[in-house]
């Protein structure tokens, strides 16, 4: 073995710092400390396999593939060698005060577990391999071509009132018939599925998993099954799909877009067959000190209804990008700086802006894709979560958005009308408790209320509270009430008449509440022993015209 | 030291690869084959520093600074070990047919040096650091003030008619008064510098050093002086301005634009002080096969008049971007795909179409820049290398435009008006032998003339020889002479009137020579003890207008 096996990556790094400084630049610390690993464990390779997926199952979504830190803070192998491994252990176990999970008090991961990502944490981040087109179309299967595809739907349920359903432990996605409450098919999907996507007529419906697999589901099948599915990252949490129509073209049903973590990228396909067509790198710098990143994640697609356009929200750069589909080989886009982190968001009521929230900055940046320009930014609360958001008109302000946030039970409600109400446009206009720090909330346009849950409430019984909040008259605050006594309440959903609401309770043994809106009572518990965690379920008709 | 310090770079890449394996996903070859350095030599930090160095210097331009290959093949460590020391010693010292220079030959390095490179060659290719505004910043300087700045010019010279001249193994710039054939004044420069650029006005004379160091000089002053540098990249070839004004906005002298080899990226400076101002990532994904490039290299920028836009050629992925400058914030741009190994272009006479080389692929690439597409591409000779191109009025096929070629001495004429002659259009109509495999063309609309050189014919002598072709007799093939007894002939420039050319022994003891274009006479030699190595020279008003 020669001297230069040995000498590492550091030593790479190091002679590629020489030369620049040599060229008489002073550049700011780089790459890795000498004998920095000094104090490294050591790991068999079956070891760090495992505990690569569990990072890659608990960790990467917060902190990174390279661990240089996003939602969470950077826990590369250099700052973690300062800690003791004792000390990591019991925060991987315990969780911190700053919103991180107990990963042993959870039950996820044993004790045996969290020592072993201890040590994984002190060894340099492993970089994941790229995935190119040739990759993407070796995983690509079209299960039922087009042509055998039938050409209108194949039974009686009314499919702008149907719903799907994460099944995410168990890999599944489940579709139910909002009329009946029926189940009408379960189908395979990737692993720990993030959302749903509806095509634009409603007949298709996308699942992402967290592997990067990406599936097509047809309702128009008499028991609607995976037409196609395709791998296209390694890890993913986003897919959207074209739902323009107009002068620049017809683009209904005709692409799909992933939104990849890793590698960091997106990916086009075909709206039909899912077949791989174009990747988009998103590496690029930071909007603020312009410094490159190696792995800006794609965190939020949201599709816009007047133009040829995907908007996509780039976390570490803190960029969102407007992608015109209209010609993908002369594809153009408008990167436009926000602020960092950024991670979910929807449109207001008008389609107009993107409401979009920079959690770990405490913001939601607003962006006008009409103008296709930077509009503001401006402060909420601890982290907040949006989801897509929720838009009413509020009696005393007119237009109004709101979020719910992470690190504290808080919904806030902002003007969000600069044409109709400048004087309180992107302004905080209302803050009210919720049940605790939650993940989403819902309204409708039929409806007089807005839904909040309260999923990251670290007691117990606090986390199976719903509290709904009265448009008419916020100030009042919520009506709480406690609607599980096991899992978790998360997400709601409501159907297309807006008279309903839709809730799970995420738990091994799960169930879908069903709520009469008007009369916050339960209509229908939908069990089952298919029903195993569910999370996000989307009604066809409000995912397609983005009803929240 | 422990186990994971000694696993190095491809146990991490295993690893990676490991876990997308059992993913499911079938992966290209990926990484570095184990026991692949197990024969590879060894060099001391000094020896790999200055192997880095003439790597830097001789090979990374064709080859690229990760070894991936562009003009010249890939080569990597482990293509490299696959061949004996003493045989890549002698391509080094000898080069090839396929066109790599002899280094040896050439007097560029000795025989121990080409030992250095080869053992240097099955080392795995140190990565350079990235670079950010703040390390920009940091070597910014603003040597004379915009409000110290004279308000007029402050001397009697006609600046439309001034020259900027390239020294460049001195490290500096010459300007020399086009009338008077005067020398007005010399300015350090980067090193080695690729081209000059003038701003919009002709006021100010942007340089690019090979080291990433830009400079600018402003002609107003009484002995033009570079009032301000950045060393913005660790590798760079190219410069322009923002030369728009109309609705969108005043752009005049306001931007100029960095293109990098290393880092993968651009810089818009300001076009009065060179403060940086936004960097933007070219790393991205190839044209064709859709996978991640880690080094794809700005080969050409040019500053479109009609649009606030540059067209920039992304050498490796074959992309064209046109980069909309008129909003940085929210910057709008156009990703088009073209041909692999973009290398030089310019534009047709009407400043619409942007003609660029593919070289390695020998094609010229057409985009359309006002409907910012890809219009075709076609086959010329053996790596086809126009510079910025020529373009003339052909008796026979009306407007054309023209290319020479590194690998071959030939001339190829294409027609380029899509408009007026569509049937000539992006066809290639006239071919005729030059002197030798060349570097430039030039031509200007008040000449009968079309100038090429020779410069990379392999015997001395040939590559002294000028071959002038008529526009109006172009069948008869060329004038040649030989116009120098020592160095090479390289590259030709107009003076305003279009009624002389300049062009360049390249030479350490090197010459201008100044022709009558009517009469191919010579009407002056400018000799000097400062004119080291003169290559590329630039008019003032034929580079603002692109008068080519």
């Amino acid at each position: 073995m020669s001297e230069r096996t040995r000498t590492s990556r550091q030593r790479l790094f190091a002679r590629g710092l020489a030369l620049a400084l040599s060229a008489g630049v002073a550049l700011a610390s780089l790459g890795l400390a000498a004998g920095a690993f000094a104090a490294a464990p050591t790991l068999s390779d079956e070891q760090f396999k495992d505990a690569q997926f569990i990072y890659f199952d608990r960790c990467s979504g917060c902190h990174g593939t390279l661990r240089k830190g996003a939602t969470g803070p950077a826990i590369n192998d250099e700052e973690m060698l300062k800690q003791k491994l004792s000390k990591l252990e019991e925060t991987i176990f315990e969780g911190t005060d700053a919103g991180m999970p107990g990963w042993g008090r959870t039950g996820d991961l044993t004790q045996d577990q969290a020592k072993l990502m201890s040590k994984f944490l002190q060894l340099p981040a492993p970089i994941p391999p790229e995935m190119g087109l040739k990759e993407m179309k070796a995983s690509w299967k079209v299960k039922v071509p087009v042509a055998e595809r039938p050409k209108k739907q194949q039974h009686d349920y009314d499919i702008d009132n149907m719903f799907g359903v994460i099944l995410r432990d168990a890999g599944k996605g489940a579709f139910i018939d909002g009329d009946s409450k029926e189940l009408v098919s379960i189908v395979d999907t990737g692993y720990a599925v993030h959302i749903f996507r509806a095509s634009a007529t409603g007949r298709y419906f996308y699942t992402i998993g967290r592997d990067g697999k990406v599936t097509m589901t047809d309702l128009y099948a008499k028991k609607p099954a995976v037409v196609a599915e395709a791998r296209v990252c390694l890890d993913a949490r986003s897919v959207d799909v074209s739902k323009y129509k107009g002068p620049k073209g017809d683009f209904i049903d005709k692409y799909a877009l992933v939104g990849c973590y890793w590698p960091p990228q997106m990916v086009v396909l075909d709206g039909q067959t899912l077949e791989p067509l174009k990747v988009i790198s998103t590496r690029s710098s930071t909007y603020d000190t312009n410094e490159y990143h190696p792995e800006p994640r794609v965190a939020t697609i949201v599709a816009s209804h007047h133009d040829p356009e995907w908007v996509v929200a780039i976390k570490e750069t803190g960029m969102v990008w407007l992608v015109d589909y209209s010609d993908l080989d002369n594809l153009s886009m408008t990167q436009i700086a926000t602020e960092r982190f950024l991670h979910d968001g929807g449109w207001d009521a008008t389609k107009r802006y993107l409401l979009i929230a920079a959690n770990m900055r405490d913001q939601i940046a607003v962006v006008d894709t009409k103008e296709k320009k930077f509009v503001t930014k401006f402060e909420t609360g601890v982290k907040p979560h949006p989801g897509r958001g929720a838009n009413w008109d509020d009696p005393k302000y007119g237009p109004v958005s709101a979020t719910t946030h992470l690190g504290e039970g808080l919904i806030v409600v902002y003007g969000s009308d600069p044409a109709g109400h400048p004087e309180h446009a992107w302004k905080v206009l209302r803050e009210e408790e919720t049940g605790g720090p939650g993940l989403f909330l819902k309204t409708h346009p039929n409806s007089n209320h807005v839904w909040t849950d309260a999923t990251l409430a670290k007691d117990e019984g606090d986390n199976q509270q719903i509290c709904v909040f009265k448009k008419d008259d916020f100030d009042a605050g919520a009506n709480c009430w406690q609607a599980t006594d096991r899992g978790k309440i998360v997400h709601f959903e409501y159907n297309k008449a807006g008279d309903e609401v839709w809730t799970a309770v995420w738990d091994k043994d799960g169930e879908i509440i069903v709520y009469d809106d008007k009369t916050l009572e339960v209509k229908k518990r939908i069990k089952g022993d298919w029903l195993v965690s569910p999370t996000g379920k989307w009604n066809v008709y409000n995912t397609v015209h983005d009803v929240y």
